[in-house]
Parts: structure tokens; C-alpha cells; sequence
């Protein structure tokens, strides 16, 4: 029995990598699931998981695969939102709860939407704030969500029953459970990841791209090691959020622009106090963020 | 006796702080150095040196401080150096060998050819590639230049044996020494380090600005912390630094926001396949980088 109460009989995790893998993970530490089925593209990642523990048994997306299911995890990129959940809609039964761990909300909650139909209140959006620039399910572990935030954007339709069973289990996988609508969850995460992750991809290309490309690196230091370490993540994956986050990730790339377009006109003009004090109330903000999270 | 048979008799380090107190540390390690004397424009922190065992005495900016003295190291911030090399000239000898580790090396020599007049060819103008964003004497440690790299630029007027005396006594310290033009220099700082740091500054005053500002912090994750860690740098250094290479960094700034324009229109276009390649090319840059360090 686990600690929080919560326990369910069969989980079912569709994509068996970093965020799905340690999913099944936490919840078998927290002895909170009796069996867990991995369902994935890739049947060597499958079997793989199946080595680790991270999984109890592979499956196909099927009604076999699904029986007696309480609750799917759809750990697959956001990319692949729409076919996964097109074919979960054909054998999904009434009394099972699907949630999801994309990285946007608003695209997945239309295209749950559209692909579930009668389902559709059966389906918790969520976004779990954790990660590494690592991935398969060899990056997994049960730790990863330890006093993480995870944010659940349900909407109006969405039953009641269905957004208390997936916070339980994340609480059973000891994250911190926010709600927030899949547009202010869009809008927080444009500017605090998808930017960040934008910019910094932006600069190791244009680097890249120069003749001096190669001298330029060799002496990049350890500002720039952490600076780009995000430019490290999956390309396809980021394409993939970018541009299903594209109308909030848009209005924040032209705002850091006039940002920076300022900061070209302060230091064209040699305008050492305007510019000092843009350096001084960033490194200020910082400082503040950094003790509100010690 | 040292490893390298570099030996000095006296140090000078003007500035007691993370790069002279570093540097203090590391000839000492070597036993290269005999007795190292602090010239700084804090008592407090000259006591704190002396304390800690990264000065042997304290000293003022006069003769006798000077008397004897091999070796320089000017470890002041850069917004300092016109003063302190001003001062320097009154009271230097002809033998003794004088350096820096400025972030910026053009305005440094410009600086010094005016202030340093007929001692100039004692100079060498140096940077090395180490730092964390802490400072301060307690800040340094004798390992900090291990396999980091230094860059001098001297110029045609440089002393060779000032230069062989400087590349001798980073050696000691087990840096790497290379040589770039003071040009050199400045455009390859601007590139990889002077513009990274301008870019995390400015995301982070950016978010702070908003009126969201606090919620959008409160959902920062790992990516935004180590792409604005650079952030929490010293706001006063990184504005003397920004403004004495404004040339080469507005250039640089130039060149990324013609970046991110294009970005911009890539995304307002949903060009998937052209925003994909920019994300690849950049994850493949930094993994090529990576390798060739490792």
C-alpha cells in the first residue's frame, strides 16, 4: 500500500523514455501500481525498458494491451500527439483515465479533443517540470519528479474523477501538483523554456555558421558550456514544441527582439548607466529567484 | 624549486580578488614564487588575502611596495586599469615585468601605451579563460588556471623577454598559453563570452519587467537556470566589459539579431523543416565541441 493511499492496478505508459519511463518508476517506488505496460514505436526501446524494470510487460495499442487499464501515460513527443491519440480512441474504455507529460498544452488539449471525441473527459493534460538532456529509457529513474512541479491544465469537459486520480499519482510520485489553462501554461512556459531553449540553439548556429566557426569554440569557456547546454537537446523535439507553441513562443521572441533591440541603441551610444542598470536588475531578479527556491 | 625551473622572488598582485588571488595561489603551488605582495584598493579585503594566505603582505601603490618585484599581475576590473596603470608608471622600475588578466585586450593596451609611456614594452597584456561567477579572495583557489587557457597579445612594442617571463609564470600555474592579436581577442570574446553574457542578462530583466514577472519564475526550470546563470556575474564588470569591446560586441549583437529575425520569420511561417535544420545544426555544433574538449 503505498504511503499517499494511492494505488491503481494497471498503468499503461505509451512511450516508455525519460518522462514515461521514470513515471512507471516513481510509482512502482511508491509501491502505488501493480503492473505497468509499455506501448512504443520502437521495439528494441520496449525491450530495453523491459530489461531495466522499468516496464512489467510490452503490449500494441490494442484492447488486449488496454484491458483493465486505470490509467495511460502518453510520454511521446508532442509530435506525435495526434496519431497516438487517433488510435487510443478506438480501444479505450470508459473507466480509463489518460493523461499526457507534452511539453505544450493548448495543441494537445485540440488535438485531444478532436481525436478522443466522446472520451475527451477522460483526458488530464499535464506537463511535469522535469527533464535532462537525456533521453530512452535508460535516462529514466523514479527520483526525477522528487519535488518537481507538475501543471494539470484541465478544461471545462474534463471529468472531475479523472483530474483527482492523475494528481494522486503524481503526488504518488511526490511532485508538487499546480493548475494552471493550457494558455497560461503556454504563456509561462514561451517565456521561461521554449525561449531559453530558442535563443540559445539560436547562437551555437550562428557561431557555427562562421568562418571562424571553429576558432571561435576553442575558447568557449564555462559561460558559454551552461549558457548553450539546452542547445544539446533534441532538435526534432524542440522543432516539434516551437511550433505547437508558436503563437505565445512568437509575442516572446519579439519582446526579448526589442530587449535587444534596446540594448544594441545603449551600447552603440556608449550609455554606461542604462546599461548598467539593466545588467544590475537582471543579476538582482536572479538573486531573488534563486533564494525563493532555496 | 619549481617543476617548470620557473622561479620568481616577488609578486606583486594588484587586486586581491578570484584571478590575482587565483594567481597567487597557483605560483605558490608551483613554488615559483617567494613572497607575493597585495596592493588592492580594500583594507578589508587585503586583510582577508592576508589572512587566508593568498598574500604574504599588503602594500601600497609607492616604491617600496614595488622594490624588487619580478613580476606584476594587474587583476583589477577593467573600468579600473587607466588609474591603476597610471599610478603603476610613477613607481616602476625598469626590470620589473607587468601583466594583466583583463576580459578585454584592445582598450587594455590602448590604455596602457598612454598611461605606461616609455615602460610600456614591459607589459603583456593577458586573459585567461578561467572564472566563476563568485569573487573575492575567498573566491580563489590555486587549481583555478589548471588546463585553462590564457591568451596573451602582445604588440610590436612587447618586450620578448616580458612575454617569455608571463607565458613562464601561467605555465607554472599548468595553464595553456596561446597568443591572439589584441583584435583577435576582442572579436572572439565578443563572440563567445561578452555576447552569451548580454543575452542571459537581457532574458532575465526581460521576464522580470513583465507584470507575470514573478509567476513566470516560479515555473523556471533547470534549462533557465543554467542559461542564466551567467546572469548572476558581477552587473558593474559586465558593463565596463560590454562598453571597452562595444565594437566588436555590437557587431556580434548585430549578427544575433539577424538570427533571431530570421527565427522569428521562420516560426510566424510554421517553416518546420528550416526551423528543424537550425536546431540541428546547432545540436551537432555544441556535440562537435563537446567531443573536441573531452
Amino acid at each position: 500500500m503505498a504511503a499517499s493511499g494511492f494505488k491503481i492496478d494497471k498503468l499503461v505508459i505509451i512511450g516508455a523514455g525519460l518522462i514515461g519511463g521514470s513515471f512507471a518508476l516513481a510509482l512502482k517506488r511508491a509501491g502505488a501500481v501493480r503492473t505497468v505496460t509499455g506501448i512504443g514505436r520502437s521495439q528494441a526501446t520496449l525491450q530495453r525498458a523491459l530489461q531495466l524494470g522499468v516496464i512489467d510487460q510490452t503490449g500494441k495499442m490494442d484492447r488486449d494491451a488496454l484491458a483493465g487499464a486505470n490509467l495511460i501515460m502518453v510520454a511521446t513527443p508532442v509530435g506525435q500527439m495526434r496519431d497516438v491519440l487517433g488510435a487510443l480512441k478506438l480501444c479505450l474504455a470508459e473507466g480509463t483515465i489518460v493523461t499526457d507529460g507534452g511539453s505544450t498544452k493548448q495543441d494537445v488539449v485540440t488535438i485531444a479533443r478532436e481525436s478522443l471525441g466522446s472520451r475527451f473527459a477522460q483526458f488530464v493534460p499535464g506537463h511535469p517540470i522535469a527533464g535532462t538532456e537525456r533521453s530512452g529509457p535508460e535516462a529514466a529513474f523514479a527520483e526525477l519528479f522528487d519535488n518537481r512541479r507538475v501543471v494539470l491544465t484541465p478544461v471545462a469537459e474534463t471529468a472531475e474523477r479523472a483530474v483527482m486520480l492523475v494528481q494522486a499519482a503524481w503526488e504518488a510520485c511526490r511532485a508538487q501538483v499546480t493548475y494552471l489553462t493550457p494558455r497560461q501554461h503556454d504563456t509561462v512556459f514561451a517565456a521561461v523554456s521554449h525561449l531559453p531553449h530558442l535563443l540559445s540553439f539560436a547562437l551555437v548556429e550562428e557561431l557555427a555558421a562562421q568562418e571562424s566557426g571553429e576558432l571561435l569554440f576553442s575558447f568557449a569557456g564555462g559561460g558559454f558550456r551552461d549558457f548553450t547546454r539546452i542547445a544539446s537537446s533534441n532538435p526534432e523535439m524542440w522543432r516539434d514544441i516551437s511550433l505547437a507553441n508558436r503563437e505565445a513562443l512568437g509575442a516572446e521572441l519579439r519582446r526579448y527582439r526589442a530587449s535587444l533591440d534596446n540594448l544594441q541603441q545603449l551600447l552603440d551610444a556608449g550609455d554606461a548607466d542604462a546599461l548598467g542598470q539593466v545588467f544590475e536588475r537582471a543579476q538582482a531578479a536572479r538573486e531573488r529567484w534563486l533564494k525563493s527556491k532555496a
